[in-house]
């Protein structure tokens, strides 16, 4: 039932409102539950980097081997901006949402999803002929 | 003219299709073009992550004291993926856009916008009274 849309990744963009800003405004935090979020959606972590701005909110992605998840956070106003970003079948980015949502305590959470990396795109513009196309392929073990 | 909508932040998702396997397969390589990317933008960098998949691909993101920028590439399809977020209106993320393009060697860029913490919502969201909302606050020097 439904079209078949295929496409490399899926692409969820959610705003978090109502946050109590005590829990959007701690860097070590908010680093933490982004990375239990990839986690807890099926995600292998890579790498992630998070900072602390002034006077306070906190930005910082988290590297996946399907993709990445970002935040962006404004304490002063409980306002929290995040994006999963996740390719395959083996990682369900609404998981990390639903994690989110409750961890950030949000009062009111928006999101829509965006697939990306369109298959019938990429074929009508390579270079060449692409028979096959198939999800990230596997993480290397150095850099 | 047009409507004026007021939001934190200004997100541009954009597809380059038909890029040269040879640049987007390396990782220094585009880890330089996106913090370019972003330096030409105007936009301060804070950190970056970068990663290389095996057999091929990169991964890998630009904080910025406005944002982040990030990237996805899969050199066997020709085809990278790529996010901009800015906040305030000293950064144009599609200055980033074009820098990109042309960079990638893109044969076709698709790209759209979406405005990112709606001041509206914000405010209807918040559970204490928000009078003024302005962007993103000064970078911390320490994380």
């Amino acid at each position: 039932m439904g079209l078949e849309i295929r496409a490399l990744g899926r692409h969820v963009l959610i705003e978090y409102y109502g946050c109590p800003s005590e829990i959007i405004e701690k860097n070590e935090l908010i680093e933490k539950l982004m990375r239990e979020a990839a986690d807890y959606s099926g995600a292998t972590i890579v790498d992630s980097v998070f900072h602390h701005f002034n006077p306070y909110g906190v930005s910082g992605a988290v590297i996946i081997a399907e993709s990445h998840l970002t935040i962006h956070t404004w304490p002063e106003y409980g306002f929290a901006s995040v994006d999963v970003y996740t390719c395959g079948d083996s990682v369900s980015p609404w998981k990390a949402v639903d994690y989110l949502s409750e961890k950030l305590q949000a009062k009111k959470t928006e999101s829509f999803e965006v697939p990306r990396g369109m298959v019938d795109k990429i074929r009508q513009f390579a270079e060449r002929d692409i028979r096959e196309v198939s999800v990230k392929p596997e993480l290397e073990g150095a850099k």
